[in-house]
């Protein structure tokens, strides 16, 4: 699987742009360690020309450009942009997998996902001119009341690198179906395809400014987004010590914030169950995007009674489930196989949970 | 107007409770600046016992009692509230009036949005109820999913001086519809109707700790209520300042916040503008319930044709305009008018704006 991987810059203001303090960071392949590339790393600097060309993007020709335009307008960026991933699809699907370490086949079918979301927030974005200027009834004729559904403005998106392309989209697809523009900061462990959908919109000629895509680190990239006094809305996915920083710099100037942090959930066993569906499932749950995933099934609730029917009682119940756990764990393929495309990053100490 | 004025204690737990500091803070007649009674002043202290009590309110009977009971149980409750608030309508008109200042009428208007209010959210309960776990369709038989809807769990819930009892039912009501517990600190300048809710909380039987209401200054009994690790979601309306701190004290441990915050409407005058009317609707906006509203028309901006068109060019339009305002500001009657129950508190201070 081996694949080139395109060296690029920021984009901003619709153009290939050199960081300020020209900083790049390594792109690390996890499944092998070794250094396969380099992106670029954004600082304040480049974060305050990033946020002035999207507040001019907001503002050109008086909103009519992208923010009051009609949404069946924006729609058809979403649209072209949608048909650019696809055809795109087995590249994009690829770069995925090397950059964040999940199965080529999950890429694959994030990638799907990626060009159905924008498709999706361009039907919503066709959608809305219908319901623009709905009437609203007053008790007073002599009153006229509708409602206009406007943008909030300039977004900051701030993704992780468990689905990188997908996590963006789902951000960056409403936000410009809404007619927001944008900032997008992917997480720096894993930015190459949100560079390539950069690439994708220069080729689309989605209007200059309307998305700018920022690759760098948290601390000197996210941070400084996060707390910029012209960007309306974060958005943010990841950490919840981060999303705790991100609030408390947004409460500052009371900022609207979207958050989506953490994540523990629990399988729940039942006693009437069957204990190898469940022990594939909980696994299944849990090892599904190489065990990156918010929805992980990393904790097992389980019925007393479950372990004790179904295991001889002179074993101890609780090394009876591990050794089910463990011998499913064992069908699971680590490491890199270039044959399938498969590889995966999981670590002894994943075992260890069980 | 004479009205006796209740002296009460906080309520927590469904009961009259003295705070622990034994604090009281004087209720000042805003017309006439008399103290005329004395409202309980809660701390930290009663907080942790009214957060406690709540808990105890949301988890009782396995949540049957309140938090898991149908829509329709609860609904009955914000209906007997509904009942009991028109019954004292006159009573609680009065009181607000002479707490915070508004006109009787516009006092009395207030009430029946109230007793509206609880209506309302009364109605949206029952409808939950067959919203309830209705089904989502997945593209695998095998599974089944459908969508229940919770409670967030406890609320606290700080409100302002100017619609008392309104701004205090428009966060109780739904939050007790949706099956939340709740702890309402009104504003220390006035919560006199606040503490008679909760003479009709216990009349109508409502579950003890459902609603909690603690009356007291804002860094005493609002910020401990605000930064409360056991209280699931802040809702507060109020100044920016204030609301950045909330905001802030929330973020610490990403509790979710719901803030109204400031308010700086502009009328806007057209050139087809009759100017008579332009002012009335001005200073309407601008002095409806004594000028002490989020949506007050503060800033006019006035088409420059209109001045020249309607004013004789040797006039400073600017004076002329100010004139006008002027002229009909004079019509307003200000201070205590026993004999329509008019009180207000317009000061010269807001004939300065003009």
């Amino acid at each position: 699987m081996a694949i080139p991987i395109p060296s690029r810059l920021l984009f901003i203001d619709g153009k290939w742009t050199e960081p300020i303090k020209k900083k790049r960071l390594p792109i690390v392949n996890p499944a092998t360690e070794e250094i396969i590339g380099d992106i670029p790393a954004a600082t304040a600097e480049d974060v305050e020309i990033a946020v002035d060309a999207a507040r001019r993007a907001l503002a050109r020709n008086r909103g009519r450009d992208w923010a009051s335009a009609s949404g069946a307008y924006r729609a058809n960026y979403l649209r072209a942009i949608a048909t650019k991933i696809t055809e795109r699809k087995s590249e994009l699907a690829k770069l995925e997998a090397i950059d964040c370490g999940k199965p080529l086949e999950e890429a694959a079918w994030d990638i799907d996902d990626v060009a159905a979301c924008f498709e999706y927030y361009a039907d919503l974005a066709e959608g809305l001119d219908s319901k623009q200027k709905a009437p609203v009834s007053l008790p007073m004729e002599t009153f006229k009341s509708h409602v206009l559904r406007e943008p909030i403005g300039v977004v900051g998106l701030i993704t992780p690198w468990n689905y990188p392309l997908l996590m963006g989209t789902w951000k960056v697809a409403p936000a410009l179906a809404a007619g927001c523009t944008a900032i997008l900061k992917p997480s720096e462990l894993a930015s190459i395809t949100c560079l390539e959908l950069a690439q994708v919109c220069m080729e689309v000629g989605l209007p200059p400014g309307v998305l700018n895509i920022l690759t760098g680190l948290g601390p000197e990239a996210g941070a400084p987004l996060a707390s910029h006094p012209h960007v309306d809305k974060i958005a943010f996915t990841g950490s919840t010590a981060t999303g705790i920083k991100v609030m408390t710099a947004a409460a500052q100037i009371v900022k609207p914030v979207t958050l989506e942090l953490g994540g523990k959930s629990p399988i729940l066993v039942f006693e009437d169950v069957d204990i190898d569906k469940a022990a594939e499932w909980a696994l299944f749950g849990c090892f599904w995007t190489n065990g990156q995933i918010c929805s992980a099934t990393s904790r097992l609730l389980v019925h007393v009674a479950t372990i004790l029917a179904k295991r001889p009682l002179r074993q101890s119940t609780t090394n009876s489930r591990k050794n089910k756990f463990k011998g499913t764990l064992s069908l699971l393929k680590i490491g890199w196989t270039s044959r399938q495309g498969l590889l995966a990053t999981y670590s002894e100490s994943s075992f260890k949970l069980y």
